[in-house]
Order: C-alpha cells, then structure tokens, then sequence
C-alpha cells in the first residue's frame, strides 16, 4: 500500500460521513427523530448478518451490498417512498453521485465499489434481490413499531403497503414476505380497533 | 426457516435499533453533533471495506466484527476513550449485556454472534486486531477534520495521542499507523501556530 493510495481512501472516507446527515423518513423505534441513511445502512447488515444466514445467497456479499447502496444519497439525497419522483432525474442524479463519490478512490476500488452499487440498483443477482428486499423490510418494520410511521404520516392503506412493499420482498425472499405481511395485518388491524 | 425464528431474529433486529441513540464522544465532520454508534459502526464496516481490501486479512470477517463490536452499548453505554473507567466493571455489564441482547437470537445465531464479539474484544485473531486499529483510527481521522474534537476538549497532548491510540492501530496495521501519525503530526502543529 502506497502513501498516495492510503490518503485517497481516507479522503473517500471523511467525505462519505455525510451519509449520516442525510435524513429518511422513517423514525427510529423509539420515535424521538427520524432515521439517518448511515444509521440505517448498518441495521440493513445487520437484517443481512442474521437473515442472510438461512437463505442460500452469499451473506458478505448482501453486506457489501447494503454498506455501499445508500450512498449516492450524499450527492442525490433520499427519494422517499411514499413520494412522486421522475425516475430518470433520480437516476441521472445518483450515477452523477456515484461517479463523483467512488472516484474519490483509487482506480481499482472506485470500480469494485461501483459495480456493487449497480449490482444492487440492478436487482438481478439473488444477493442484489434479497438485499433490496430487507431495504423494504426495514422500513415497514419500523413503521409496525412506531404507531404506523410514515404509513400513517402519508394516509398509506393496507392495500398500498401491498402494492409498494409486497413484489420487491418476495421477489428476494418469499418466506420473509409471508412474515411480514402477519405485521402488516396486524398493525392495520390494531389501526381499525382505534389501538 | 420457521415463524418462530424469524420472529426472534426480527425482535433482536428491533431491539438493537437502540444503538442509534447511544452517543459518543467524537462529533461527525461537519461539527453539526455528535456521532451515534450505530452510524459509527457503519462507518468502521466501510474503512474494513476499503483498507482491508490491500491487507492479508479476510475482509468479510472485520466487517462482521465491526459490525456487532458495538451493540453491547446499548445496555453498557459507550466508555468513552479519553474517561477513567473501572475496567472490571465495564467488563461485567458487557458479558451482561451481550448475554441479554445476543440472547434474544435462536441459540445456533446467539452463540455465532457472541463469537463475534469476544473475537473482537480478544484482539488476537489479524482480523480482530486490524478492526480494533480502524476503531481507533477513525475517531482519529474525525479529530483532524473536526479542529481537533475530543482531543481539544480533554486537553490531550500529542503525546497522549501516540499513547492511546498507536499501540492499538500499530498491532492492527503498521502502514495505517505511520500514515495515521502523519495526520497527528499536521494536526498538532497546526494547531501550535493557532490555525
Ligand atoms: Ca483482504
């Protein structure tokens, strides 16, 4: 390792500590404020390190995976879900981030590091599938966890936690699908009881 | 994978959520606060990610330790670097600690995640003691960007910081420990002639 290598890698790694300033809109449990992208990127690979672990996909891999998806959002920001976006302005916006971020490393890693990220924003490979759907696990967890979260916040029905949930983690885990959609129903069904 | 496992492996993933409000010491580069564990660990897996990559270590493994190194925080609080603690007694809340939250796992998970841990705080694997040095060398590298932080606050001498923080980072990784001492010598005499 030369001089000149380390002190690119460490000037990659002071600039992405603004992940943890870019704000998401799910709340953190305890619902005292609302959740960073770094944050958030960790308890992702943690979802990895424990469920991971009974599926047949490479578990390092959906880390790396995880670790790295969020970061074009320092340059791009957070697309929330429950929003309206042009999907080609995002998409315009984060290859212009990850161009600019990952190249902050040397020549081999910026490659490594990109090619993660596509692998992830790709969803074809089974460990891009499966970490896109604990990337969708998360949230609607957190959101059974907070009194209905940014579902409540944005009016979200049952039908649309479906809709906007449902085909993205069952394409990447089934059996984690069928858990999910129990919370589902039953945080609406609390919801309806006036709980 | 059965209901009932994924159902504890989701309430561990809801439990250690808490991380993200136990609070250290360093602040985050832009100054703005300061810097939760949770977010602190994403950073370390990232550092693993990137400076592993050139060591003769399994990559992987120093991201998992990094990953987990942490979570005993929530119920033992963050030691911090620059305090005085009765060592013993931040040892038993831990071994607490870790018994309660990785407890809250199917056995098998349970015991591969305390594995982790106490490979982490054993320090003899190359794996261990190069994510103790990134442990270290990251709040060093958000000093020099933050005018100096934690250390300007408990009026640590350059000294101090050759003491505290280079036996560790030298054990992990020699080359990361000369560059690291190249940043605290800028730092100090920077800061000598009032900059
Ligand atoms: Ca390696």
């Amino acid at each position: 390792m030369s001089e000149d290598r380390i002190t690119e890698q460490l000037a990659f790694l002071a600039e992405i500590d603004a992940l943890k300033s870019v704000v998401r809109q799910s709340r953190i449990v305890d619902r005292s404020r609302r959740e960073n992208s770094a944050e958030h990127s960790w308890h992702l690979a943690m979802f990895a390190l424990v469920l991971a672990d009974d599926e047949t996909v490479d578990t390092a891999r959906v880390i790396k995976l995880l670790l790295v998806h969020d970061i074009v959002e320092i340059d791009a920001g957070d697309a929330p879900m429950h929003g309206n976006h042009d999907s080609k302005e995002v998409e315009a916006r984060e290859n212009a981030a990850a161009e600019r971020l990952f190249g902050l490393l040397p020549d081999d890693q910026a490659a490594k590091l990109s090619a993660l990220w596509r692998e992830f924003e790709a969803a074809e490979t089974p460990e891009a599938r499966f970490a896109k759907a604990l990337d969708r696990l998360q949230p609607l967890l957190l959101n059974t966890l907070t009194g209905g979260g940014t579902w409540t916040e944005n009016h979200v029905t049952e039908q649309q936690v479906h809709d906007r949930y449902g085909p993205t983690i069952q394409r990447g885990s089934p059996i984690l699908w069928r858990q999910a959609q129990d919370l589902v129903r039953r945080h609406f069904s609390d919801a309806n009881d006036g709980l």
